[in-house]
């Protein structure tokens, strides 16, 4: 295979005071970092000073683990800012990253979220993009209503329609739509206004959306979503793929079946840009960065070692088992993600104890961990992104600020170095032009060219 | 009636061009100033540095009169950032001025619009207000579902129960609840953690919020409900409120009904601050005000106009009717907000024509205007509040910038030189310190001081 001529999008994701459980016990941490916005905008500006191309916040609509014997000594990440209003408050003090947000389909109404998007799309300069997820935790389930969480299948059903009135909302406007004509005393263009007029399953729309078309057309749209379900919605709608694995193999099997139903689709598969999550310790040599690692690792009280492992698997009850026992074969799937649990019986099954097994996932929850020096952790970056396993990469610090320092300092520069990321400044503006997405015409626009065609 | 101690309290009404109806074609205005950040943050920063007490967003989830023939003639307003997402972007260019963005109780979730609110507590560093609307506008239910508006009784018991769930959310955690004891491996003290579990009619929400306490312990509650319901829930839970009156009297049997309602539910009536609105048109001289007033209103579209008065009757058609007649006695009434209605129909009987009552209410739509120099509007405005009609003022201005400009320059030094405003810099941090609101104590922090008595 010839070498790719593409670079690699480096996305960062921010998470109060870092990815490893223990980061917040860690003695360079702000413990309380999640409520000083100070803290999260001095990331962004870093981040962007770096040149990474965009920020990620995770979410979740109610306390993780908050029913967890142990939710006091876990609880650090989970009491923070609300993605969208924290979006607002890192675009102020930026200019080029981007910044995705994540946002649950099941618990809110697509009008509300559309206009939050496309307002903060508006707010930021086109930089914006939105992480559907359909919330596989029952904890949010109990703040909005008493029915409990709705089935993996029908979280996804009502996501696929959210998503497409989504999208038409955001086309209520076309992008000339405004005129200012103050002579005649018109401010816009009645025959660029669309009216949404969904009528589906779950949602009834009329729409036009308030909010008008944004400098980037509308948001990005990013997916995270594993399962059967969340391929085929990510195939046909998502332009962003966030992803965990473990192995080259496994995230080329992912890349490939993804690539291949977007194309699939009548896509092109370069629109569709892969991210697994990687959690990197690196430092001025390799011993160096094994003892950053073993110095977060000690940090992880086994109480709560156990509670992440549970929580992983989806709430299964772990408390009955010895710690230096290997994770019984036949726990009982839950409702939660089904690709998480899959990762975990894998790992089990090469006879994994549950210390290790929580050791293993302690920093990085799921997704890819590197311990090494800059050049051993790039020989692996360059292997999976020329390997065709990524189009680039999500990067998880086990602490901050150190752990974003350390990629910053050490990680950087090797990548430049080697050609695999862009050398200088942001080729363009918005978050689009960053990962080398098509601008989406107004579907007026495009009947409007293939009418003159 | 002894002079009052206390000082008059300052809103400013952000509004894209400005209030009046015909704003946005005044040579001085960036029309397409809704959207453009920069805009919106100047504002939010001239106010600052003139020392008032709050910004003000208003809110509709919907274009409010899109099906109108002339939507594309008075739209600018409406096409605008999303109040929250704009919030958090006024928040990080300044550093005391209260922030208040309106929001619904019809079309959204408390788990998440508390959320909101808190996060944004937090990161303005507790200088937010929530303006709780029911939302009057039709436009708007369209865009949730297919069983169009609730009735206003409907949408009031719906806007109580909302309310009680919010607040209870924002005490989930006790202002105490972080411990972060590295050394013990304790994040936070789990005896300060409350659910919410509430069981209601509309709404099933167990808690606890996401977001923890916020400087000000929860953000100021704001409601310009104008109805027997509106002023019902005003009494029982507001600490401001926004009012609409043309006359001293009015405002005077306002202020007299709000306050001896809240002293009868056992509030301090001090606690609950009453700002009428008020459009000022000013300058150097009368002459100088009254030549900006007829510069704008002859700006106004007849056809415009006419669709105000409709919109502000709630949608009743009156394209039939003569510009030069005066407004039928027996218009029917509609399901939206009465009180303008009634305001209306008043003038109406005062025997004004259409056009008469257009131009009338097109500056600042039912709000009370001044047309003066500045002796003469801080006498009117000093009227009004050492007559108990107001606790200070929401203030609307015609135009931006110009209309703010004016304020600043002409009634600011002449309320300062009267001793109506506070002379110096913000006295306290947070929007109730500027404000004289109590800190909310938490419920079980109030429980543990009355078992110490
Ligand atoms: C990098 C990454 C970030 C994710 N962030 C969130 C999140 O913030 N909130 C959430 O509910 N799920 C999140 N997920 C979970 C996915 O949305 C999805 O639920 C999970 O991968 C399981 O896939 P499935 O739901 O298709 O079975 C994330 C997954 C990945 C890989
Ligand atoms: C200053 C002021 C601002 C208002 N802002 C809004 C708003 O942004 N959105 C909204 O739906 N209603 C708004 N209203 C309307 C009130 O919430 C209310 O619907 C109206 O006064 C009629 O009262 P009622 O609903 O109790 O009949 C505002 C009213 C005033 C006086």
């Amino acid at each position: 295979m010839s070498k790719r001529r593409d670079t690699l999008k480096l996305g960062l994701f921010l998470r109060a005071t870092g990815h490893h459980v223990a980061a917040w016990r860690h003695p360079g941490a702000q413990a309380d970092a999640g409520i000083r916005i100070e803290h999260y905008q001095a990331l962004a500006r870093q981040a962007e000073a770096a040149g990474f191309d965009t920020l990620f916040l995770a979410d979740s609509v109610g306390v993780r683990g908050i029913d967890s014997p142990v939710f006091d000594r876990l609880i650090a990440p989970h009491l923070t800012f609300e993605p969208l209003t924290l979006l607002a408050a890192l675009a102020t003090v930026t200019r080029r990253i981007g910044l995705i947000a994540t946002a649950s389909t099941s618990y809110s109404e697509p009008y509300n979220l559309a206009r939050q998007f496309a307002s903060l799309d508006q707010i930021s300069g086109g930089r914006i993009g939105w992480n559907l997820v359909t919330s596989s935790d029952a904890a949010s389930a109990h703040n909005f209503g008493g029915s409990g969480q709705a089935a993996h299948a029908d979280r996804y059903a009502r996501a696929r329609e959210f998503q497409q009135v989504v999208d038409k909302l955001w086309d209520s406007w076309e992008d000339d739509a405004l005129l200012l004509d103050r002579d005649a005393g018109l401010f816009l263009d009645r025959a660029k206004r669309h009216f949404t007029e969904h009528r589906g399953e779950h949602f009834q729309v009329r729409g036009p959306l308030n909010v008008l078309r944004s400098p980037q057309g509308k948001p990005v749209l990013v997916q995270a979503g594993a399962s059967e379900d969340g391929r085929e919605l990510a195939a046909a709608t998502a332009e962003v793929v966030f992803a965990a694995h473990q192995s080259l193999h496994d995230a080329q099997a992912f890349y490939r079946d993804l690539k291949g139903r977007a194309q699939a689709l009548g896509r092109n598969p370069e629109h569709l840009k892969i991210l697994p999550g990687v959690t990197i310790f690196t430092g001025a040599s390799e011993a160096a960065a094994q003892a950053k690692h073993r110095e977060l690792q000690e940090l992880v009280q086994p109480e709560v070692g156990r509670e992440l492992l549970s929580g992983l698997l989806g709430g299964v009850d772990l408390s009955h088992l010895s710690l230096d026992a290997p994770l019984p074969r036949d726990l009982p799937l839950s409702n939660a993600s089904r690709s998480r649990q899959e990762l975990i019986q894998k790992l089990a099954d090469e006879g994994l104890s549950l210390r290790q097994l929580y050791l293993r996932l302690a920093g990085a929850r799921g997704h890819w961990t590197l311990v090494g020096s800059a050049e051993q952790v790039v020989d692996q970056l360059e292997a999976w992104f020329q390997g065709y396993g990524a189009d680039g990469f999500n990067i998880l610090p086990p602490t901050y600020p150190e752990g974003l320092d350390d990629f910053i300092t050490f990680v950087l520069p090797e990548l430049r170095r080697r050609g695999l990321v862009r050398q200088g400044d942001y080729e363009g503006r918005t978050l689009r032009e960053h990962l080398g997405l098509p601008y989406p015409q107004h579907p007026a626009a495009r009947r409007g060219q293939e009418a003159v065609a």
